[in-house]
């Protein structure tokens, strides 16, 4: 098969390093560019952490650096709590990877990269996003017409319920829709396939503190790059959720390109609320439900992850991360 | 076990119609009375439909007209492609039934009947509501202090997406709390206890063909009632939902009250949208969440149904209404 040509919309961000490595060594996976976003921590934070890794696991791939702030919002507080002050679980970061890092700036902004880079392949590029939507919505501002030329658009974001929640920094809201509600809204209307990979399959894929353990062991510098970026993050759902692990969301969004069959989807338009209490929440009207809904039904269907078969994503990533791949 | 001395408010409407038949015919409760609200059809459709069905299978339980309209909108239309144009799956109304109700008409209005009703037995009343809750909060505003003195609300009414869906009457609503949710959020704010028996456990509670003719052939003049009253009923479901039989949406608040081990419940506040295009959603803070959520935290917990046995809740149903309960 050709690859996934991949442009990797990212907040470094935890697991977002954590999705990095398993699309940086995915045989089917070629990785266009990375753009960076606010999000997890502030765009320089998010920007440098970016261009570390892709020096580290994926060199020569382009970081173009991407919104400071939400369309119509200030930008939120980096959840240092969650990721660590530096974004990266405060692992020493190398400086020896930062002088590769310098080599490959890439000087256009990240919506700016999309657009040329979308144009450039028509019908072949995938958009991994994984962070506050703002860069996506504003490529689409300004070059509408990249949504007939993109081929997916796979988000890691949104809640549904299915899982029990709504979301997890609110009990309406996930953190990457809530980053920049607005701009959700636009990503979902656009005429572009969408796919949400949100809580209630992120939040049921649960890495194990073993099964950290034993990448950490198996997979070489990548597998012990992952367990080290994850102690901070490990010992932060230890207190928050009293889980043994964590929840896997931004990997999520690559397995589901890599791999669609172990995600069960629901079609249908999904808008973002942007206002008021629930601010951030995603609700779908789903294709079977029979009543008009004028606020969804003008708009295209996206397709929500509401299942996931767990073994299948987590043996995924291992045999991904320490080279067990089945051939093929 | 002493007796449930319950208020039944409702707006019958077929299920409504339904959970009375079960409430009068089960040892446990006591009809203290039932109040009309508007809903499923008109107020004056709905009291005279809850005189009907108590000068029927309740004589001499009050019936106390309710609230037209919601607080503070325009009242909805009927559901007549729901609940028939007499709000009781069209079935021929008898006529003598109506002299018998005409002999017990309460005069109070209905808030003012459950403020008195409460306070003349306090610590014992539960209110066991199926439609809009205008009438609770109209009950409330009138006379706070009865939310200590009531022993339990209980509720059909909400969504909270377990099941898959957020809401029936619209991508983010369930029918009775869209009905008024302003009122709504002033009942789940108030000091009482609280229980939302919503889509989550009705919609997983399906009485099937098969279910309801047995209870027509073995449950007598009632059984042959709820047969009667559920055709045009269950001919919605099979068009609008390509189900063969009907989601029990009012008879498992009753369910709750007589047998609240069949469900599990998360305990958490519960806020209602009162505007957006998402008016009409509940959103509950589930009491695990550790993130602060100021405009949840400062209100008392409610239990929302998440899971039901639903062979234990048929079951209970079935005995009742064919005189089949096992001794005790």
């Amino acid at each position: 098969m050709s690859k996934h040509k991949v442009i990797y919309d990212t907040d470094p961000g935890v697991d977002d390093a954590m999705a990095l490595v398993f699309q940086a060594l995915h045989p089917d996976i070629e990785l266009l560019g990375l753009t960076s976003v606010f999000g997890n921590a502030t765009i320089e934070t998010t920007t440098r952490n970016a261009r570390l890794l892709t020096a580290r696991f994926a060199p020569h791939v382009p970081v173009a650096q991407g919104a400071a702030a939400p369309l119509k919002r200030a930008a939120p507080e980096p959840l240092a709590w969650i990721h660590g002050d530096n974004g990266l679980g405060n692992i020493a970061l190398d400086a020896s990877h930062e002088a590769v890092a310098e080599a490959v700036v890439e000087t256009r902004s990240a919506h700016r990269f999309i657009i040329d880079t979308v144009r450039a392949h028509p019908g072949e590029v995938t958009l991994i996003a994984v962070g506050p939507l703002t860069n996506l919505a504003l490529a689409l501002a300004e070059d509408p017409q990249i949504a007939g030329l993109v081929k997916q658009v796979v988000i890691m974001g949104g809640a549904f319920g299915t899982d029990g929640v709504l979301g997890n920094v609110t009990p309406a809201a996930e953190a990457n829709i809530l980053g920049d509600p607005d701009a959700a809204d636009l990503v979902f209307g656009a005429p572009w396939p969408v796919v949400l990979v949100g809580l209630d399959v992120t939040q049921r894929t649960i890495m194990s503190h073993d099964y950290l353990a034993s990448i950490r062991d198996r997979g070489g510098e990548a597998g012990r790059f992952v367990w080290d970026v994850s102690r901070h993050y490990e010992a932060f759902h230890e207190q928050s959720a009293h889980l043994a692990g964590i929840y896997v969301h931004d990997s999520s969004a690559v397995a589901y390109v890599l791999a669609p069959h172990l995600y069960t989807t629901r079609s249908g338009p999904v808008r973002v609320l942007t206002d008021g209490i629930a601010v951030g929440q995603t609700i779908q009207k789903p294709s079977t439900m029979p009543v008009p809904a004028p606020d969804w039904d003008s708009r295209p269907a996206c397709k929500v992850c509401v299942a996931v078969d767990v073994p299948g994503m987590l043996a995924l990533y291992e045999d991904t991360v320490c080279g067990t791949l089945p051939a093929r």
